[in-house]
């Protein structure tokens, strides 16, 4: 029984999730992780017991590996990922796919030549019943699309005092809120909805002007955990909040709010898309009940439950109803969607799971949205 | 034993509501009840009780009657307010106040000039949990206002074939979401939080392009019962939602949205305020509850409670945590306030009630949204 | 327009919610206020707006007075009542009926006797989903009843500091949250289910065993407030909590646990009963929801909204969906209907509204909880 | 780098959900897979990608296994864990650990003999809300313990023709909801609140008193799904609902209700836990969330947050607040605490994880709950 080999690049906060997600397929092994040094390397293998710790160099050279998944800052994702392909292998790359849009029009490009599996992670898309939402208005059980509402909050970026490489600009991108959580709202929005986004009106608001920077690093999300120390004040450009009002390729209309400042909210997407058959409601951080709105009956909740779902979403559900499964999950049901085309050896023709075409979308709406906030017009996507 | 003695113009769906709530009320009696004719007058009249069956001039007529309550349709506000006050009558006007603002203004005055009582029923002030808010923000426990997120959702207009005289520009305005529903959304907002809106940025959207009008009338909230019919088609211009991005004047921002297409929502109003201790979340359909997000400590859900709650907001509630108080009892609540005023003879310096000058700035602001949709730009209020 | 007269006996917690809910009714009119002695009730009468403030005897002397409520403290329930039948009086008595199954029993032979209408007030029923689920299970939407599980949770009595005469036998009887809460619990079990209790097993705990009592008495609920006091220590014989299996005149089962100690819960009735078909599950904390359990579809929550119900919940609804409504309106909506019967002139021969044989029933139900709390062992009703 | 080696014994519905959650471990490895045949454990173990298809007497002739997963029907837990405690194995136990008292208190004796690590998949205690209700409880947060409420339902067994062989006493055992799921309650009582059950009061119920047995087995939750076929009517002796009062050894007292044919509830355990400083609610369906509540202040929701949590549970929680963790990552971290001990190579003294021990306690509880059934009178456990 020969297993797919796999290597990881990368080990903040996202890293280590891929690497426990990749261990729970059946044909997958985690077998190299790549680090900035080898030290760091061999000591982070060592931890998550990987066997082989390498550098990027090193990962690329091992001729059994299949799929490399990049984990690292954004900045270093549209290098890393062409070198991966370059290098013939599979690629799955965390969101954002790249810097700029040249960036990952050519990572499409490349990927699409060399034909190899690409994959980036919304692996938000994962949760059942988004996909379940995805397959009732696809057999049109939502019918046409009136009104969305999204949003998206956070406040591990409360306090002044927060600080994380997400906030720099130069690791980042220009945009922060947006760029981060922004990007999967709208990536789900779309995705659910089949609608294409034509038209954006944007405004940011840094709520921090200058936040306080310890003097040495902490990981996504541990900064709360963070003793007072010595800080350094750091003027901030990126928002805190952003609110955009969105216009669709079916005539209709909605808006998103994003906030990494929300205290009390500590990784809440919600949606609400209502259609001329129903609406539908959605939390992420209450990921097994989906709300079903109708005007002349009881509205309904329908829960993560295979006997419940429609086949395409009952696929990414393991356990029966009631069992709660959650965003660990997520991962794992993308990769093994991922992995059947890896094992196949070349990306589907219509796949599954999310695209460095998926990228590339995600990157040009984020892109016009803060062309809009920057020009304070509706902008076209 | 002498009460207060009350006069009702209008018999829709609101103008019982008024009646039903002032019943509630030791000191105050409705003795009169005016419809568009003697008959409707005497019909009603019998069929809720009230003594004296009159037309609007009858009533203004009337000596002994304190105070006068506008529930006509809205294209009759202005006129009906003007001519009571004229009348000495203390004015109790249903939102909007007038058509258009110059009306307003007249209003404004004429009501300062005569000294006389006046209030609006902008009574989802009256929900305990709303004043809770506001006392806690002028306490200091919101902190700074960070973000607001505002919404309005109803389904009573869902169907092409769901008809009312809101939805003609010459009865009700050339607004109907925003003006209807988004008038309560942005007086509570700014009762809540203190801030004054700024600047909007608008997107409206009819989806219902043409209706199907009953050939008899029906009255608001009932059409949902109506039987099919013989129907006319009829060309809408006003909104069926509306997506406005808020600047305020502490320089944070915020957005709403409203709709009257949104299936199984009935009629929520959601806000969510994030400051720089807490954020606040609360909804009009279980308004029972308030939600406090915090960062650092366990959020917490604040019941309805007269022993957990702050004066101001204990004052307006008459039973204990659990009992759940609801829409009727925010009129009750409101013309407590209103008749303690009238009972003194005269319009208070700080009134706890909304006002015709609120009634004021609600139009203002609901006019600079409608401009801003119409210039499709950023319109200073 | 002549409106029916009413008087009302005692102003604690309940008979000015009386008051407010009977002024609500269109051809009703509370003209007479009956205290302890004639300065208390002139003081009270003042206060709540009503004419003629009187003693019980001088009330029953007032020939223009068709029906008297009875909001004393529970053992003066019977003599009153008693009185006020002999009187000719219709009767709305609060529960608990009487102090013993005797007394209770003379009440409904006396009432039977003279034709007259006699209602207890469980309101609880009143709440329009409650009899939405009546009604469904009256039309098979529930199926046969597998199983009900019931709890009445409370916190005003959770500290030995809380102070009330409920908890002095004398004034309230030998059992105090089982008497008070378990019985509106226990009635509106058997009114939405149309089953009856046949045998229950009991198990009190009384938490506090000693309270110190405050040196002036207080009302109900209104303890919550008081300043620290003197206080005197006295032994308490009566339940803080109870626990109770229960089995139905159908084969099946179910249990219920009621408590005055548990903290957070201000007055919360739940109440969740599977049949073969649904699951029903309701919060009296959150009236106007009601949830419904499916095996093979997404479960139900179907809104208080007067076009989503059935005819007969649709009757006690006053306003549209979304419009909360609560428990001030129980009551207006229970004594609409009775005084649909005081119109008439006499007790209908099937009353949509409790009547003195439910106060009788519920009695009954509870004395024999009490006993088998006694006797440790299961009991028949 | 060499890991722990594992062997799993059953691939029903649980045993791949061990082999999963082992397969998160850094340091485990799950090498070898036992069927009760050499052919199935070959399909098997190709489909779940295990290197070593075994049989029972294969695998614990197996050198380098550590540790052996016992994951087979209730009947073969007891000679199986014995088998493989007297090959040197350690164990993890699926619960029930054997079919009475007896066997169980051999295991628990046997396993001391040996020291080896033992362990009982009480899976529900690793929500790590869960294990914050224990430390907040062992800090003094809740105070003394008035009362519990607890409840467990389930619906895939809701139909008569819904089977499974836990229906089979002989397969099973003569208790089904109770020791199937009232274990898991009973369990986690005990293990939060550190109160002993010292008296029980049970009532138990069979709804479908015959059910129909499908032609061949299908495998426990799947059932749901199965289409119409050839049944047999077979009758049955096993409760799907039961009522059990509870007395503790503090003086204090409870219920618990159990149910596996409750329309809507998937898979709900409801746990609410008063004391004289809190009360406690939580429910495994949304196991992110834990209410607290208080009489003197607003009640609070404490979201599965590691910044928010005490130490005790930080400890088995992966992810930030916001990242919904469920049912799968329970047993990942039991198993991660298993197999710290299993590394160290013994039962520790004070073990973190349930143990033989424990599962000796709920056969325990379980078995006088059924007594106090059968003799209809309370017990003593």
């Amino acid at each position: 029984m020969s297993k797919i080999k796999v290597g990881v690049v990368g080990t903040g906060f996202i890293g280590p999730a891929h690497i426990e997600a990749l261990r729970r397929l059946p044909n997958v092994e985690v077998v190299a992780l790549c680090e900035v040094n080898i030290e760091l390397a061999t000591a982070k293998a060592a931890q998550l017991g990987i066997e082989r710790p390498c550098t990027f160099d090193q990962l690329l050279a091992m001729e059994d590996i299949a799929c490399v998944h990049i984990c690292t800052p954004n900045f270093l994702h549209y290098s890393q990922s062409k070198a991966a392909l370059l290098a013939g292998k599979h690629v799955v790359c965390e969101k954002p796919l790249a810097k700029d849009l040249h960036e990952a029009e050519e990572l499409v490009a490349l990927a699409k030549e060399t034909g190899l599996v690409n994959a980036v992670h919304f692996n938000l898309r994962y949760y059942p019943l988004v996909r379940q939402m995805k397959t009732m208005r696809e057999k049109g059980d939502l019918g046409e699309i009136y009104s969305i509402i999204g949003s998206y909050l956070q406040d591990w970026l409360f306090y002044n005092t927060d600080y994380n490489w997400r906030l720099e600009p130069d690791k980042s991108g220009d945009s922060r809120a947006i760029a981060d959580i922004g990007s999967h709202l709208m990536d789900i929005i779309e995705y659910i909805t089949g609608l294409k986004t034509v038209e954006v009106m944007a405004d940011f608001n840094t709520v921090h002007k200058t936040r306080k920077k310890p003097l040495k690093p902490v990981e996504t999300y541990s900064g709360k955990m963070l003793q007072p120390e010595d800080y350094a004040d750091v003027e901030i450009n990126t928002e805190d909040t952003a609110n955009v009002l969105l216009r669709f390729d079916n005539g209709n209309k909605g808006l998103v709010t994003v906030s990494q400042v929300s205290a009390g909210r500590k990784n809440q997407l919600k949606l609400e898309i209502s259609g001329s058959n129903k609406t539908f409601a959605w939390n992420s951080e209450a990921p097994n009940e989906l709300w079903l709105g109708n005007r002349d009956a009881a509205n309904q909740v329908l829960m993560r439950d295979p006997s419940l779902a429609y086949a395409e979403a009952r696929d990414i559900m393991t356990f029966p109803g009631g069992h709660n499964e959650g965003f660990p999950d997520t991962s794992k049901q993308l990769f093994k969607e991922v992995y059947a085309a890896v094992a196949a050896g070349k990306q589907p023709e219509n796949p599954t799971f999310p695209t460095f075409a998926d990228g590339y979308r995600e990157l040009l709406i984020c892109e016009r949205i803060l062309d809009s906030h920057r020009s304070q017009s509706w902008t076209k996507v």
